[in-house]
Order: structure tokens, then C-alpha cells, then sequence
């Protein structure tokens, strides 16, 4: 999107083509899956966004396949010809090898992973409601989010109000924030992004809202009934959530000469493809480097790579030769992780804080991102609600609850 | 639900046992399924109703069976004893023993079913946008509505002002307005509920809006295709919509004796189960009379029949005796239909009318009933915003729109 719209006066047919008729707004889908938030809040028909970009058109279609020599594009049985291509198709989940945990730990990255979670999450008080097994009970009433990184903190810190506010009382057995909620990460400390002050701050928010954090730990196994973890300890839990791994989503054909171990995609300091200075590859597809680090996959760097490819391609439709190319420079404007209610930390130039200005902060930002005037009256209406009353809006089982092995396995919901 | 409030202060244990774990508010389920609305907006968690109701439980269960002898419900292989039982499972589509239209001619009774007709109808204009057929272009843009009752008026001209406005412009080749809209009626004219004036008024409005309105017509044919009428026509269509039949939705074991050819069950003037007082059906699961005229299965039948067996038990655990029972009287408070933007009839006492008042009427009765005052108030801007700026703001197709036959096949989606 960023690419397109800094195209919008180049003198160039521009055509975005993805697999899905929105653009989604990744960094509140945990809101999604915690209930609060429903997906037409967090997301905008692209059409819409483009519909006074004339040069602008829209195809939606799954990109199959990357013919550079021929210079087309596989969309479906189409093929799309370009002069210049970007590739934006950005990251997915990797179980490390073990793609059989996946049906067990559904990940983060789609409204239906997100529907996915939200529909697990929700039934498995109902089930823990009217269990006669007490070791039944414990075992739904258990949640293990793999993953310590922004997506798994704020998993753990929303669920943990779900259960300790929101559904407080609504049940007339059950104690919902008996909710037991365990948040598994490999390295040292939580954000390891961040520096380890705010993962320190971080861990004692958590631990106030009573997640347990194990720290040091990974996962050996994920089945139906919980997760194993290499200090040879077994986590019985009807949930689990997996915000570990992400590797690159490129496309099937044409491009593996270009990726990594990981599936990213190897680019010049330009962005571009070796060999193929009209072929760019960006967000969280590329592996990049500046100032001598990784780029890190996150939204702000995904927006900074669009905006100085499409700048940089307008420049050169208007005549700008190609080597006047400066390589493509990553400017950190600062971090920001949400907990829960009033709790964040925020890494921003060399300042380090936490709480309420954090959160503040936070909210106000991502607010600010959301694309499109409308998004953002509502979206903070809802929370507006959400604090004031620790009402969910959102909190619909959808699809047939009872069908398959809810949790354990998948079905059609909403 | 009705029943459970009024029993709020009664001197006993009530149970609420439903298959989802929200309300649906149904008259607003066709702004699902046109993106104006999100599913989140028009449903609310039962457990969030009732959570400062002690004497009320809530089961998320499917009710299999009845055993009235015994007086048990068997939810799952669960059994639940009763005292009292009030049946309200409501009805279902009915295509009148052609249950192979279902797959081509989705209804719109639940949150799927909007989001099901949601997703298709918005694929198909990607879909024609795409095709070099002029001949499949001309079956992609068309859409038939099979029955000329509320529902149908609505879906009718609500997808023609998606079509004409909110989509317009957005497609560089294709030009949504010349979607072609065909309503199907079998009577002789439309809304038979309201008196004759009424129907005129409403095709009047539909025919300015471009909808194609055929009366005194049945569908004797529905294929991946398209439909086939009594006439002896054909029309090519990607997009069917059934919202014609409606039955009764009786739980599957122990009622057959009292159920009709419709699947309604017949009830006595105090709408229990004849020879068991203590058994109730109530809403458009029950067949009633009032002032011998059929009550009509609309919301405010069913909130009125809830009230009143609510309110008669309560008296009657207070000591009242049975024999005071005094049939159900439907009140008729009158009738509201829209047909778009600033359009709908009423029928209230003897007044009809019809355009921006009975619209502003429909608008503000339908806010009003939405249940909870967050969703009134996100609705009301919701609504504020579709009308000021011809946006809809749930525009998404999910799931794969790509896998199976859609439009023509099922599909997960959100």
C-alpha cells in the first residue's frame, strides 16, 4: 500500500494484487482474538482506500508464481505482465520443523487465526463450566502462549483480563480467573527486541496480572492435550497459542533463488533483487540489513521500505537515472509493547519507560495508524467502552461450537 | 430471553440453554450480510446479559431432545431436569422439499448465513471484474432474491445501493451499477403482511432504485447457475438469496406429536403443550392464534409471548393458581419494512406511510431494541457514517475466496 500510494502521480500503471480484498491491520489483531475488537475494525476494503488513485487498480487473486525472465506474474490461470515488480507478501508461522503442532497452536497473523483463537479461547470456560473432572478443569482452565515477543505479551496480559474482568461473574460455577495462563519463552528475558529493563518491567506487569512467565524454556512437543517443555516438564492445556516463529511467505515459483534459510528473500541495498534492479522485495519478506543490524519485521520498517521504493521509482519514471540510488536506510523511531489496561512500555530514542504513559502513547499511535478516518472514531469508541465498563463487544462463538474438536481442531466460525 | 428477565425476581432456578453464546438481534442480520454492519454489532454474549441475574444460569449446548415424561432436556449427553420448559428454538428455511437449493440459494438466518451471502456477493463483482466473457460478466451481475417478504425487500434494495453507490468508482473496468437485481414474489404483490398500498409503495421505491420486481412468480429451478421460473424463463445468476420459506425448528426428539406440517407446534391459548401445562412454545417455533388470525413470526410476537409466559409463571411460583390462566393476546404495535437509504413503509394503527419519516421511525425502533447500550450507540455511529459518507465498513471477504465453488460452494469464512 505504501508503494502504491507514493506512485500516485508517477507517470505508470500501478496494479496491487492480493489475496485478500483488505488490508489488515496486523498489530491489533490480538484484540481480535481477545474479543474486544471485531475484524471489519481492523481492516479497510482496498478498493476503498484506492478508489481516487486513478492510475490505481486492484486485482484480487493469490500470486502463484514470479517469471522474471518473461516478467510476469502468476496470478490464478493470468498471467500479469510488469516493468517493475515489489513484493510485499510478508511472514508466516514456522514451527521450527514440527508442522504438526500447528493444528494444536493456531498462530497470529489472519482474521481467521485470530477468529480461530477467539473461538477456542471463549468455549473452553463454557466446557470448564460444566465438567464434573476436576482434572478436566485444570486442564481447560490452562493457556500456554509459545513466544515472548510483543504478539505473546499482549496475548497473555488481554487474556488474563478476559478472565479476571471481563467474564468475572458470569458464570455461576466456574471462577473464571482461575484461569491459569503460562507464557513460554526461549531466551533470556521477554522483548528480547527491547532493551532488558522494559523485558524485566514487562515480566513484573505480567506476573501482577498472575501469567507465569518461563524464561529459558522451549517447547519440545505440542499435542491435543497440552505442550511438553525441555525441562522435561508437561503443561496439560486446552489452549495454546503459538507467537514464537515467523518466517518469509514468498511466493510458490520463480523466487528461490533469492531466499534464505529462513525464506526471506536476499536483497541489495536497494532493496532490489540481485540482477534484477526493476524487482524489489520488502517488509517482513526481506531480510535486510542497516547500520550493520537486521531490520526487524515490524510494521514501521514494512511502511518505511514501501515509502522508499515507490519514492524512489516515481523518481526514476520521471527521468532520474538509476545509479543516483542511495541504499535504503532503517530509521528506528522508537518501540512500543502493550500489556493490558494501562500497562506498556515504550523504547523511544534512548528513553526507556512504562505504565500509563506508555500505554497512552501506545494507544494513541496505533489509533493513529489505522487506516482511514473511520476506523479510528470507532476503534477508539470501543475501547473508550472497553476501559470504562471492561465490557468485550466481540464475543462471539460463532460456527458450530459442537462439531469437531473444539479446541483441538478446526471448523467453520465467524 | 424475554422469559428469563421476567423471571428475575421469581422464587426459582432458571436455565438458559442455547447452542450459540450470544443473541442475535435478526432484523439487522441483512446489514451483515451487505458489510454495513459487523457481526459483533448485532450480538451480544447471553452470560453479558445476564450477569447480574443470580437466579439464571446459561448452558452453551444443543438441545437434542425433550423427554416429557420424565421432564428432562438432553443437551449433549447431558440430561437436564425441569419443573417448567419454555421451547423457543425458533424456524429455519424451508425450500419447500427442494432441499437441493440450498447449496446455490443461501438463506439468512444466522451470522453465517450473512456472512456467507456477504462474501459471496462481494466476490463476484472481483470475479467480473476479471472475466473477458461478456456473457459471464452478465450472469456475475446478476443477482435474484427469491421471496418479497421484509427480508427480501431489504436484501433487494440495500445490495442495490452497495452496487450503485458504495461500489461505484472503485473498479476500473467494471461498472457496478449495472448490476442487475431480480425479486421474485409469488404473491401478487410484495410484503403480504402489509396492506396493499404498502407493497406498491415498496416496489415503487425498489423499481427507482433499478430492482427488477417480479410478482405473482415461483421459482421452479435453482442450479450453480442461475434460476428457473414458472414462466417458463431463465435467469443466469451468480448470486441466489432464499428468502422465501420459513418452518419451524423443533429440537429433534420427543415433540412430534405436537408438531404441524410446518414444524410449528401447536400450543393452547396459553401456549403450552396440550396435557402439559408446564411445557411452553413460544416465538416462530409456536403456531398461535389471536383474534383468530395467525400471529405473525416477527420479533415483537416472540418478545410478547416471552413476556407473558414469563411474567404467568412468576405469579403462578408465587401461588397463583393455573386455572387463572387468560389466553395470550398479540398486540399488533405495527409494522416497519426499509427498503434503503432515507426508504421504508409502516403500518401502525391505521396509518401508512412510507419515506424518510417511516425510514427515520424503522431507524430509531431498531436502535431502541438493539440489546445493550454499547451496541445501540456503535450502531447509531455506524449508521451515521454509512450515511454521510456512503462507506461500509465490514467490506471483508475472509476465508479462502479462492478455494471451492464460490460463488456456488461453501467455504470457511469470517
Amino acid at each position: 500500500m505504501a508503494v502504491v500510494k507514493a506512485l500516485s502521480k508517477a507517470p505508470c500503471d500501478v496494479t496491487l494484487v492480493d489475496r485478500r480484498n483488505h488490508h489488515l491491520f496486523q498489530p491489533l489483531l490480538y484484540e481480535v482474538a481477545t474479543a474486544a475488537l471485531s475484524p471489519g475494525q481492523i481492516a479497510v476494503a482496498l478498493r476503498h482506500v484506492f478508489r481516487d488513485q486513478e492510475n490505481a487498480s486492484i486485482v484480487l487473486g493469490e500470486v502463484t508464481g514470479v517469471d522474471l525472465e518473461q516478467r510476469r506474474v502468476l496470478v490464478g490461470d493470468e498471467n500479469l505482465p510488469f516493468d517493475h515488480l515489489v513484493l510485499a507478501t510478508g511472514s508466516t508461522h514456522h514451527y521450527f520443523g514440527n508442522d504438526g503442532w500447528e493444528p494444536h497452536a493456531p498462530g497470529l497473523k489472519s482474521i481467521e487465526d485470530a477468529l480461530e483463537i477467539r473461538s477456542r479461547f471463549l468455549v473452553t470456560f463454557e466446557r470448564a463450566d460444566r465438567t464434573a473432572s476436576a482434572q478436566e478443569r485444570a486442564r481447560l482452565m490452562t493457556v500456554v502462549i509459545v513466544g515472548g515477543g510483543p504478539t505473546g505479551v499482549e496475548l497473555a496480559g488481554t487474556m488474563s483480563e478476559v478472565a479476571r474482568r471481563v467474564l468475572q461473574g458470569e458464570f455461576r460455577q466456574l471462577d473464571t480467573s482461575s484461569l491459569r495462563i503460562v507464557l513460554v519463552e526461549g531466551a533470556q528475558r521477554l522483548l528480547p527486541v527491547l532493551p532488558p529493563g522494559l523485558g524485566s518491567r514487562t515480566q513484573r506487569d505480567l506476573e501482577e496480572l498472575d501469567v507465569e512467565v518461563l524464561l529459558d524454556t522451549r517447547v519440545t512437543d505440542i499435542d491435543a492435550n497440552g505442550v511438553g517443555l525441555d525441562s522435561g516438564a508437561r503443561i496439560e492445556a486446552a489452549n495454546v497459542v503459538w507467537a514464537a516463529g515467523v518466517c518469509g511467505a514468498p511466493v510458490e515459483q520463480g523466487l528461490t533463488d533469492f531466499a534464505r534459510k529462513d525464506r526471506r528473500l536476499e536483497v541489495q541495498p536497494d532493496l532490489s533483487l540481485a540482477g534484477h534492479p526493476d524487482v524489489f522485495a520488502i517488509g517482513d519478506l526481506a531480510h535486510v540489513e542497516s547500520g550493520g543490524k537486521q531490520v526487524p519485521g515490524l510494521a514501521p520498517a514494512a511502511l518505511q521500505m514501501g515509502r522508499y521504493v515507490g519514492r524512489m521509482l516515481a523518481r526514476e519514471l520521471k527521468g532520474r537515472p538509476r545509479a543516483d540510488r542511495s541504499p535504503f536506510v532503517y530509521r528506528d523511531k522508537g518501540t512500543l509493547a502493550t500489556i493490558g489496561r494501562g500497562r506498556a512500555v515504550a523504547h523511544i530514542g534512548r528513553a526507556e519507560f512504562g505504565g500509563v504513559v506508555a500505554w497512552l502513547l501506545w494507544a494513541f499511535v496505533h489509533i493513529w495508524f489505522l487506516v482511514g478516518f473511520r476506523s479510528r472514531i470507532m476503534v477508539l469508541l470501543d475501547w473508550a467502552f472497553a476501559y470504562a465498563t471492561f465490557d468485550r463487544g466481540a464475543r462471539l462463538i460463532t460456527g458450530d461450537p459442537f462439531s469437531g474438536e473444539v479446541p483441538g481442531g478446526r471448523s467453520d466460525r465467524a
